[in-house]
């Protein structure tokens, strides 16, 4: 008997016989005396119409207004499972964010959860009933529709369990866990029975793409333990996201994940004074551009040259932007580079064991694969290389730091 | 400077072109310093979609969750419209039911508007914004999302003008009005330039099929003043639905309307005593189907046949249940006929003008069609005839009546 909020996303609810497998994935769980939430996403492929259908009528839509839109499609999977529910025997309700009181900031299409009131969605529970609640969407404290942003009925889910405290908090996906890589680049990628806070994190930041990194974070922040599992593998377990444990430091590294959407851009030769760094960094931005890594090397003579990542998509805006900067503070040069990718390696280990590193620069080393720039956390190592490296920069530190065998 | 509430069909917001043309005709309405409240409808043909898709669920789907699910329709269009006006240039806010605060009695699929929160939009509308609400639907006291049955944005329209004290009250529909019969059988037929609520009340009953009947009782009771008109021809003016005035009296009749939704069942030789109409029309009213003409004539003795009208669906039950009654309660016989129709002369000039009933029963008697029942009322008088002659006596009361020339 426990309380369990199951989340199913796009694809899990793709149609009417994948709503009625979801359906039937619950009611055996109810069925077995535990109360049961569950958190729907819209439809696979719902969002983007409705994102194509409000970008015919304006490059930049009202963002409530938008909000208002996408919020339909989670309303109509809530609507469907429960009705599916109700026509097998199974008392169920719906809940839209805002009648399970998912309260939120303003910010529209990215608004952050502030507050739960789950008196509602524990009422309905202590009547026995399955509770189906939008994803994704909340309200402001003005009685605005809001939404989440993309993944976001994974951090719905996670901030449920939290108000609840319900004792898991399943996420069910399209694929069946979290991998030591990206299995489509490495053939020995290798599901990870548990994985900590910290380190799906840095994953996700990553571009490992199985959770909302939002979800983690306030998974993180509440203890809520997150089992990442394949909505089409029912019998097979996923992934436990968790808090960090001793175990899990026997390892050094969790994983290898790899990011081909950065760009680079350097500049040399810049006078080497207090507030360069702000100077050259402050414009980017204000532009609204996320500058990911950043280095700065010194030369002689009282210059520096400075180097930082940008969203590809961003990188000709940037590279304007520097070209300015460096007139006005008397820098060399600017160029950059669009074929760079970035491979990191992420454990909780590090922290306790060497030799990480080294590992890392010698496997790269061996294979002739440059290393452009380098970056450390406690948990992470991530270098910047040659694009075109990526796939055996992977493949190399998968092996070397020993994740085939687990 | 007055305040508008415009309600559009959901031919009228079909496609995004469409959408735009509504959008144009508010912004217009607003630049000339109106307040400006939209009320729209799903786009056509989505709430029927929508059915289908909870059909494929469930033959008797939850009727909460198909609330939930048919919500859906007005939000997109609401959303749409709004986002539109703001790519204007125009400041423009969609409200859901809820949001409107539009409080429903807990009927889903069917809830009746119990009371309007219009604090919300007057804040809107003190703002000089245009405010785009979701039709035909509400919230109950619950907090669970209702909608008022088909045609129930028109209910929505002139609730919202009742409460707000709106200036008018503009439909926008396919229609460029109510016609004195429909066109497409008489050719004769003439748009009226106005017409009492109660006039409008048994057309539509009748079939006129231009208004939500329950939005003429609102308007009729909180006397707000309708216009209905067409959303494909702006310039031209369509029909007044008011209060009844001394003008309108000086014709004798409005319109002539028909239906051939119902049939006829007779009992004969039931035994004429206090109570007999109750045991013969009860078991009809328990199954949940409406009777609406209803004769009993006298016999000699001490027997009486009753003949009664219900909907043709329901033409097989109500026969089935018949004969029980008549074997309990030792009637002779029990039969009837699909093949009818019912003509009816509508007009508050009846009230003060003889004549009209002898006119109508001339005129089919001229053409040898034979009336089957009557029922009249104060300002209405129906035959009941062979469902074959329906066009011939709409086309020949229509004359008869004088309703050509108006």
């Amino acid at each position: 008997m426990a309380l369990i909020v199951q989340k199913y996303g796009g694809t899990s609810v793709g149609d009417l016989q994948r709503i009625r497998n979801v359906a039937a994935n619950v009611a055996k769980l109810y069925a077995d005396g535990n109360d049961v939430v569950v958190v729907l996403s819209a439809m696979a492929g719902v969002t983007d119409q409705l994102l194509t259908l409000a970008a015919e009528i304006s490059h930049h839509p009202s963002r409530r207004e938008l909000d208002v839109l996408l919020a339909t499609g989670e309303q109509t999977t809530v609507a469907l499972l429960s009705m599916t529910l109700e026509s097998m025997g199974y008392p169920a309700r719906s809940l839209l964010g805002y009648q399970a009181e998912i309260v939120t900031d303003h910010d529209f299409g990215r608004a952050r959860i502030v507050q739960i009131n789950a008196d509602r969605l524990k009422a309905y529970l202590s009547q026995r009933k399955i509770v189906a609640v939008a994803g994704f969407q909340g309200r402001d404290t003005s009685g605005n529709i809001t939404t989440l942003g993309r993944g976001g009925s994974d951090t719905s889910a996670v901030a449920l369990a939290a108000a609840l405290g319900a004792d898991a908090c399943e996420i069910y996906t399209d694929v069946d866990g979290v991998y030591t890589t990206d299995p489509n680049i490495c053939e020995k990628a290798r599901k990870l029975d548990k994985i900590s806070y910290d380190e799906m994190l840095e994953m996700a930041s990553l571009g490992a793409k199985v959770l909302q990194i939002r979800s983690v974070e306030f998974a993180k922040k509440f203890s809520v333990p997150i089992h990442v599992r394949s909505a089409f593998n029912l019998k097979e377990e996923g992934t436990m996201v968790v808090e960090e444990d001793t175990d899990m430091e026997r390892l050094v590294v969790s994983g290898v994940t790899y990011s081909k959407d950065e760009a680079r851009i350097t500049i040399t030769k810049v006078p080497d004074k207090p507030g360069v760094a702000s100077q050259i960094l402050t414009p980017i931005g204000d532009a609204g551009i996320v500058v990911d890594m950043i280095i700065q090397n010194t030369r002689k003579g009282g210059l520096t040259d400075v180097t930082f990542t940008v969203p590809k998509s961003h990188y000709e805006e940037a590279l304007a932007i520097e070209q300015d900067v460096a007139r006005r503070i008397g820098a060399n040069q600017v160029y950059g580079d669009k074929n760079i990718a970035k491979v990191s390696i992420v454990g909780v280990g590090m922290r306790s064991h060497a030799g990480a590193a080294a590992k890392t620069f010698t496997a790269l080393a061996q294979e002739n694969i440059n290393i452009i720039m380098i970056s450390t956390s406690e948990i992470k190592i991530s270098c910047v290389i040659e694009e075109k490296y990526t796939e055996l920069a992977v493949r190399v530190l998968h092996q070397a730091l020993g994740l085939e065998q687990g």
